[in-house]
């Protein structure tokens, strides 16, 4: 195996670009901004040209570089072939051949950013030592990502891991930004945790609470608060956990994974987080897949970065 | 790779044994009863014997078997540990060790018979072509086998694919066989689809139908009745489809895979089932994974000796 490889994730604001030896070191990450314009279509150039400028100013050679991982916020085939991805203005795309074609023809292996998030949590984050790894990502939206025998679980679709968009509500009456009503990612993401505490807040009767003194009532106040013990943050923490531990016993008894990894922003919130979850994952899970360990998230932001890179080091 | 290899599907009658050519050639089949006396012990040593006879009879040399698959019905771990056999009176038993054992050394892989039957409609049946396929198995029960890029996917307490446990109606008064309640088992099943036609016939205003002249209402029954145009039997399979539609869309949305396979006995009432499945998964599921196809299986009982054998052929 070559000395180098890098890790990219693409996001709608920034690309994040990692060196590392094919030992696994990090050696170093920088960001450069992310040009929408024109479809995205300079996303993948700048990128390219990213890695050229490193290589060149550390004397990397191609010869030494195994290759360019890279996870793009979208489903994405397990040829490499992006299936659209709305927020870089992307329509079908074939990211792999358009950027080994701007590299000398390397290895490039291109994945779903939710999926590359939790092969990075598997090989250095809250699901190290395991291999068959479920990631739940609790931010604006609830992504996921499967790892099977240490591998991404891409999907015929590329929604391989999307379990946000698992019904567990058929009562709902507000569609979910996909379309359908009654997601999990309505209930369980940072924007569902903060509707839901709006909700909870407006309702006649509620109890007094330390929410209605926050400027903006989002999921971290929401946390707070009921860090505090507040009854009304904590009823709306409550809901969201206990859709999320039943969403999770109804994955575990698809996939049956060694571990259950939760990340994202939401998942700063901390134990407090992984402790309801359990809760209710315990009381609706088949026995067999009763123990499974949940674990918080431990590489933030970076779990991209080091997850694009181990597709190049396996 | 040697000329010979075994397949053998143990239930809780009779042990189905094949014998294959590691080109794939299936050359014969038979069958031996399942001794379920001392906690199952003679089972393995059974299966042993049966080779070994089979082998003298063509005399072929353990020297060119490649090895033996076993499907199982109880949890299996990839390390080939069968966690637990309610069905044969087996505890926790290293089947792979034990047979091995009786047949000079040679490879024997072990996995549960759900998720063997999954991988044999992969190779050989309802799943051909795809490599990766969801087969869901209704029967007495709902079993369920997961084929990820090829291999069963045994998940980490041998319950991939256990998708009979999948908690569907949190409303259930009446506990499921696992002690859980409401799960997808309990309304999809022969045995949840008969209980439902019973209901169905007893409850008050129950339309007029042509089940009341049948002497047992099992699921043939009601889908046979079906098939004639009853409204009260074609309200019970609406209603068995609609949880089957759902669950798959939550399925989908996880592991995504190329095709779903239906199989097991209920299966046999043919496309009418598989009709109604897919018209209530369309409407709930994932976007990207809406197209995916349904097929029904076609190996019927030989499935699980296909799939026994090709984890020895991989």
């Amino acid at each position: 195996m070559k000395l180098y490889a890098y890790g990219i994730d693409v996001g709608g604001t920034t690309v994040k670009c990692g060196l590392f030896g094919t030992d696994g070191t990090f050696y170093e990450g920088w960001e450069i901004p992310t040009v929408k314009d024109n479809g995205g279509a300079q996303i993948i150039p700048d990128i390219a040209a990213a890695i050229r400028s490193n290589m060149k100013e550390r004397a990397i050679e191609i010869e030494n570089v195994e290759g360019v991982g890279i996870g793009v916020p979208g489903p994405v085939r397990e040829d490499g072939v992006v299936n659209g991805c709305v927020n870089l203005g992307w329509g079908v795309y074939d990211v792999r051949t358009e950027l080994s074609g701007l590299l000398d023809g390397i290895r490039v292996e291109v994945a779903n950013d939710a999926n590359v998030a939790a092969l990075g949590e598997m090989w250095r984050g809250g699901g190290q030592g395991y291999k068959n790894v479920v990631m739940v990502t609790l931010g604006t939206g609830v992504g996921g990502g499967i790892i099977i025998n240490g591998k991404i679980l891409h999907g015929a679709h590329g929604a391989g891991g999307e379990i946000g968009h698992i019904t567990v509500n058929r009562n709902e009456s507000k569609p979910c930004g996909c379309g359908k009503k009654g997601c999990l990612e309505q209930y369980a993401s940072a924007t569902g945790i903060a509707r839901r505490a709006a909700e909870a807040m407006a309702a006649p009767g509620a109890p007094v609470s330390s929410l209605y003194n926050y400027d903006v009532v989002d999921a971290r106040a929401v946390f707070d608060a009921a860090k505090t013990g507040d009854e009304l943050a904590l009823s709306v923490v409550q809901f969201a956990c206990r859709t999320l531990g039943r969403a999770c016993a109804s994955i575990t008894s698809v996939v049956d994974p060694d571990v259950i990894v939760i990340g994202g922003g939401v998942s700063r919130a901390g134990q407090i987080l992984v402790d309801a979850i359990v809760k209710y994952y315990v009381q609706n899970a088949f026995t067999a897949t009763r123990e499974t360990p949940f674990k918080l998230a431990v590489l933030g932001n970076n779990a991209g970065m080091y997850g694009a890179v181990k597709m190049i080091l396996d």
